[in-house]
């Protein structure tokens, strides 16, 4: 597991995307347990006001083409520790892997995952950490 | 608290709406602290095919015209036992109180919920139980 991972990779690619569009710069990939990226999603608080499309419910909002069987045993990946409704619909879900690409800015809900049998890996990035960093700098209204 | 509650009665308005649109039946409403419905909501899994708009989620969702803060010391009301997501977003949001109409055809994340502070309050109601029952006997691919 490292930087190079293709999910985590996706998942950069959209907490990038929603920093380019002035939004919350977290995003997520859920990957099968056989490897394919069945979704990738990003934060819409400010795009589009929502409060529960977070950048891991997105990925699996956008993966709901696949049966919800497609989730259980893949990985989700996240840029950003996550919080407690997002711990929970990994268990939802029945992952096995929660990938987090740093947790400096938030200290998720990793315990919890762990409790529930899911393995946990910190990236400890530092892009993950730099948009977050700069998104609570120069917008900590909306944080 | 009864099953004349206005929030009880709004989330139970909800999940007839989605029985009688061939959906799942759990409804949701959320309601400040001083006594406003703020949003009310229905699973949406069959209407939509969304993995994460759950009566609960839906309910939050369909408030996102109001500040975050107005969720804060709240109540969450829901036909059926939240699942993992739906209780972690009521810890998320920071609600106060969580009332359940029923909670024998899932039995979801009540001890989470009171380990994280929030009332718990049970309606053993028969009409949440009903249109429960009609769509596991009825529809048993989709549960």
């Amino acid at each position: 597991m490292s930087a190079s991972d293709p999910g985590f990779l996706a998942a950069l690619r959209e907490a990038q995307a929603s920093a380019d569009e002035g939004g919350m710069p977290v995003g997520g990939a859920i990957v099968s347990s056989s490897g394919e990226i069945l979704g990738t999603g990003r934060n819409q608080f400010v795009q589009k006001g929502s409060v529960i499309l977070h950048g891991e419910t997105s990925a699996f909002e956008n993966a709901k083409n696949h049966p919800l069987a497609a989730f259980k045993d893949g990985t989700l990946y996240t840029t950003l520790s996550p919080c407690p409704m997002c711990a929970g619909a990994a268990v939802f879900f029945k992952v096995k892997k929660v990938v987090i690409g740093e947790n400096k800015n938030m200290s998720g809900r990793e315990e919890f995952l762990r409790q529930h049998g899911i393995e946990v890996v910190i990236l400890n990035n530092q892009a993950c950490d730099e948009l977050m960093t700069d998104f609570i700098t120069n917008k900590p209204h909306l944080w």
